[in-house]
């Protein structure tokens, strides 16, 4: 028995979710969440496959990414999560995974533009993607330099709005107020890039939504007023 | 024990059903089915997620909108699914997804070509797409338009004959006889979107389908002398 | 009891394996099996969905088309198949699908290219696409047509090599010794027909495949001296 | 009882996971394990599919191609499994597929290009694609010659790191220290393939990973220092 159970279990069960909803095979990808009041995350061994893993297995690290609980060694990608929960203060979980479109439209380098409601339900600009990174960067601190590099593309941006990123020649990741919301942003931003691309594929000058559009999804669900779902707190 | 409880049962299924055939991830879509002889339909709460969903979640508003039983709110969509029933007197069910390759033509903003039997086997012209909206609609009394913009649509084509319909940045809505009917063609006009897009690759000058071929196939399946099916007065 | 319950049990069979090959949805296609001694062949019933199919819908007719057996009408598409097995003398399964990559192939009214030894292993020709009906074919015996249209063009390749045919503007039928193989063909035509798409979109000048290597991966399979698999008569 | 059991079942095993892994239908594709000791190798027997394979099926062969144990015969393409063993010394298993995207990638005779860090993790150079084989090659021994195109793509790559090749015209064959290795660079190489080609749909201009970022990836998982997985023997 450990005091940390209850969370290896919850980023135990949300790091299976990524495997269910096709969204890795083999050991691609982890999900983590944070306990902000005991200082620690929870997180994806490296390179355990999602077939064989356990609960037992999921690694706790405080926030300087020292190993606190767990036989096993941390994600390598450890470093990257650690970076946004320092920034983001008020996230609570953090996925990261190789979807396939979602690369795709890392591997080109390119935003998925915001063509229709489905992508302004959940977030109001395209989904961005990051730079890619210097030599220097590459060869210092890596991971810890990938987190920097999202942190960069967020300078204008609020992390509490736009809940997901691509990382240039990387894939995406995504975060929210808990691991469960960062797998649901996974998953969401696998099929806006599917979408974006068929309808490039349809229409290559297909124009972005109109702004008037995209701000009465978007705050239907998000904002003050929004009359979307059942509990105003959960939006 | 409610009056409702058979529809509310029905339209609980065919919800159900959307989320089997690929149609829809978490909450994106939702059915609904009318009851001319009480003045009510029911429908989908809103933003419950199709594992969650119970068949006493399922809503009943009348035909304003106005809520007659059930403990969650009604899909955001309602009033779209109302401006369907109140002007398309021989529908019994609405069907809304965000299908993946439905979707991609609607932010394309492009009719679905009527290019081979498949599509012609279910209706005689292109699968329309809707204008988009002018900003004016959208501040107004948005999914009340969104209806509006389907009915003007329709204004020379029969609701009967072509029960789908792509509005424009946004995606698809289906209807029918019933609930089951509006699923399939939900399907149905998935698989169209797919077919279509791939025969573009394929042949960026494909040709739409000879109007004596599209005729005939119709006509085989709907027509006076039928003889696809059946049972006549289910075609 | 009926004399034919073994052949309406295998063609029921060889139904279901279309849908749980993913090669139809609902009602989208029809498997025959023919008797040559009893002079009858058994086949699907129209507009039944795969899903409440059962072995005694299957309807039994008579080569020029007659129901001998059976309370359901036979597929609309009989007549082709009838054509089919009139004129193919020495198969004895005809199966007819509208899976989504064939179709657009067929939509886009080209032959599939042979690019590979996937599509060697299995035919030393590109798949045929038939030409257009013309309008007086269209409205006279439509499907007695359809079969014309693909004996037309056979006029000059073997049915017994190649067992594969793309109808413009409508869809895969296969053929084959049996129910089984014609089903196989369907489900290996729909991969040769991804293949073949995602080969041009990688390479648009991607070439024809060298003739010489063409005839080895047919010939090791299907000629005088193959040695591929293990029974010479089930090649 | 035999003592080729162990190898045999298991061999049987990886050979399934093909198709559990989506990477072939019926007979499309072949597993093979050595066993150096006893100079021998266990292989798929030919024309055989998945779902009537029984672990007695599998044929052992020794390494000039007799059959030591079994009823069937071996995988046609067991000479090219052979010169790959016979020349790639540390390799323990060899896996051939059809799979949709690589064959793609081979019937278009283009390597892979390395474009992001999914790919980096498992190979820092392009997928290396052979020339197509010479008529001369194809009339001689051609599954030899099949292995000979591949060692000659080789003559400057090392296979103890490139584990994967794309044969033109063909398809792909990978290879590792087990048959599980195999397979799993079979469905890696899917994966990868699948990347590519959207990633050229999105950006047909995306650039190969920069040099520094794709050593990055690479040598923290295979390099001396890698710090990715647990155990540094089965990196």
């Amino acid at each position: 028995m450990s005091k940390f159970d209850e969370i290896k279990h919850q980023v135990y069960q949300w790091n299976l979710e990524l495997s269910r909803q096709g969204l890795v095979i083999y050991t691609f990808g982890n999900v983590s969440g944070i306990d902000r009041k005991e200082g620690i995350i929870a997180i994806k061994p490296s390179g355990v496959a999602y077939d064989l893993l356990k609960p037992d297995d999921i690694v706790i690290v405080d926030l300087e990414g020292k190993v606190i609980e767990g036989s096993l060694n941390p994600s390598s990608d450890t470093k990257t999560h650690l970076v946004l929960y320092n920034h983001f203060l008020e996230i609570g979980g953090v996925s990261h995974t190789h979807s396939t479109y979602a690369v795709a439209w890392a591997q080109a380098a390119k935003p998925i533009p915001i063509f229709g409601t489905t992508h302004a339900d959940h977030l109001h600009l395209d989904i961005p993607c990051t730079e890619f990174m210097t030599k220097k960067m590459i060869q210092g601190d890596y991971e810890v330099e990938t987190g920097s590099q999202i942190l960069k593309t967020f300078q204008n941006i609020s992390y509490e709005v736009i809940e997901m990123v691509l990382v240039a020649g990387h894939g995406p990741f995504t975060w929210g107020k808990t691991p469960e919301k960062a797998v649901y942003n996974s998953k969401v931003l696998e099929e806006l890039a599917k979408m974006a691309l068929f309808t490039l594929q349809i229409n290559p000058q297909a124009s972005r939504l109109d702004e008037a559009l995209i701000q009465k999804h978007y705050q239907r669900k998000h904002g003050a007023g929004a009359y979307y779902g059942q509990i105003p707190s959960s939006k």
